[in-house]
């Protein structure tokens, strides 16, 4: 295991890729920050274990390991494939995380092309082209999310006279939940890469704290000036002309425009609306479920108290959990809130920019107005 | 040292008391909520140490030990005691910790009727009278804002029917912080032993976790149902119709009652004011900063860094603490935040129930009006 915390990343920004061997290699985002782990994926149950122990999250990333393990499946068959050896293995990868929509989406995608090509010579090329191009379609659809917010960034910019734009960001919405760039990190990077002076607040996100050790990490590796801070912390700064501007992500998106994100980015809108600091909401277009109404209608999911009551850290150079509380006193964890679109400035997708509302986004996406 | 995690505490509910023997008894705080320790403090020597080394804290806490600090000298003393004795100790406890103006307000009180005394030969007595005064006082002050606060809460217990009341708290300004009661947790034990069936929602408080550590800790003992939070779920939990009203300390109101408090104070203010969920806040006068026009002239004390890239808890009964973030990035952390009077529903002070207002203030407090 790797103990040191200031370590070179051999393949930078970026969460999963195709070895020259045809094996897969992730990284190990249990370790981060405090260790950097590249982890070879070369079976199918490898890739299930990454996915169901938490190796690899976030969304878009899943949808790519999904698709990637039926890849796998085709690659370590030793018999002749059958459609119900690819059924089977489809299934048994989208039990690992069975609400994740992105990896039942992944695996189905190429589980379907493989059915259709299944007695092909060249099956195997096929299903991994599909998968490529599967995680090429998350970084395209990331970079144009990108190229959309990078000119809120540079407009602020100019009117800041080159200081140093301060962004507030919560949970992580990085290129660590993606395949590369991010959506609420994505702006970001490509205002670095333009020379942009950025600065960001880095909310930890209690209590599983991706903030403080994912974002935090990314931006570290990227050279980014950046700042963690408490989740509380957010509101104070806003109150002192500390915050230009706050971009987060969201898991789900109703069609009025309510976005369910992190627990905790509620908090954040109603604080940017009360010092008017713009409020934008980073998505790729497929996180916008056009059946749902609004915002009332998101599930709200409720993890373990176990995540409230211990938590892990670096301690002589191994991750360990503490325990915070009092032993028997109750915690309750919410994943995510809700935070209604009169509070959002505008969403950003890879589209374009508009505003959280139903006829904002049938502005951008014109075909989903009908359903 | 005591490693069980359910222990039954021996001297309930208040934080510092006199022996028989004559010597003082403190909760060292620093072990909570993993391990309850009482230390005996015999010399002026030893309570420094508490003070600087936060076995104790709390400003009204920190005043009454400022007291006993001053009775323990004279109890030490085995020469003639002289003014030059006298003030040179007085020096010596208020410079543990400078800022705490309650410590230096129980040092000079207890240190000018020493002064007086000085040739008495009851002298001992006299100064041992004035600060059981001193802690006296402050139980009385916590009882009388307990029992204004209580008439809210039996209110919204009767609009319920007598279902749990769910009440919000931010940080810890319990009886740890006093002697006794605590201030907005006052109303909270003065209800329950009416037997008004109350609920606690405890925000954990990072980056110190006086929530999810000390008030958590004290619920426990007095059995009274609660909750512990990340900071990030309450806006979450009060759009959900599950907090009936909030009720914090105040670390220094200001004459038009804006109120700065824990840091993430304001963030709660906003959501419920959002959601029409009162907001209250409970306070001894003396944390009155009458010289002071509003919030803005608060200063906000930046703490290290260290708090927030740190935690401790328990690990294999020791209490240890782990890095959380990546161990190059910086992190910024404030004490404090101000919540402007016009989110604050009423102030609850130890005279009665008021809006945060200078007008307000001013009917609970004619005689400060003119200053």
């Amino acid at each position: 295991m790797i103990t040191s915390m200031d370590f070179k990343v051999t393949t930078p920004e970026q969460t999963i890729w195709l070895t020259k061997n045809g094996s897969i290699e992730i990284i190990d985002q249990r370790h981060l920050p405090h260790q950097f782990v590249v982890e070879e994926i070369t079976s199918v149950a490898s890739m299930c274990t990454a996915i169901s122990d938490m190796h690899v999250r976030g969304a878009p990333l899943l949808g790519v390991c999904g698709a990637f393990g039926m890849y796998l499946a085709v690659r370590e068959s030793t018999k002749e494939i059958t459609r119900l050896y690819i059924e089977e293995v489809a299934q048994k990868i989208i039990a690992t995380r069975p609400t994740a929509v992105n990896l039942a989406w992944g695996v189905q995608r190429a589980k379907e092309l493989v059915l259709k090509n299944i007695a092909s010579k060249d099956l195997l090329e096929i299903v991994k082209n599909e998968a490529n191009r599967i995680l090429d379609l998350d970084i395209a659809t990331c970079y144009s999310i990108g190229q959309h917010g990078l000119k809120l960034i540079e407009e602020i910019s100019k009117e800041k006279g080159g200081k140093p734009v301060n962004i507030l960001t919560h949970c992580n919405a990085g290129w660590l939940a993606c395949v590369k760039y991010g959506t609420a990190t994505s702006a970001i990077y490509l205002a670095d890469q333009k020379a942009i002076r950025v600065h960001v607040w880095v909310d930890e996100t209690r209590p599983r704290n991706q903030g403080a050790s994912l974002t935090a990490w990314e931006l570290k590796q990227a050279k980014i000036p950046h700042t963690i801070i408490a989740d509380n912390t957010g509101g104070h700064l806003m109150q002192n002309g500390m915050v230009d501007l706050v971009i987060v992500g969201t898991d789900r998106t109703a069609r009025n425009g309510d976005v369910a994100n992190k627990i905790g980015t509620y908090l954040k809108a109603l604080a940017a609306n009360d010092n008017k600091v713009p409020f934008y909401v980073a998505l790729p277009s497929f996180s916008i479920d056009w059946s749902i109404k609004d915002g009332k209608q998101i599930p709200i999911e409720e993890r373990d108290e176990r995540e409230v009551k211990y938590i892990s850290g670096l301690i002589d150079g191994e991750i360990k959990e503490v325990l915070l509380t009092p032993a028997k006193s109750k915690a309750l964890n919410y994943g995510f809130d809700v935070t209604p679109a009169r509070l959002v400035t505008a969403l950003i997708t890879e589209r374009g920019i508009c505003k959280a509302s139903e006829e904002g986004l049938a502005k951008l996406f014109p075909e989903y107005q009908m359903q």
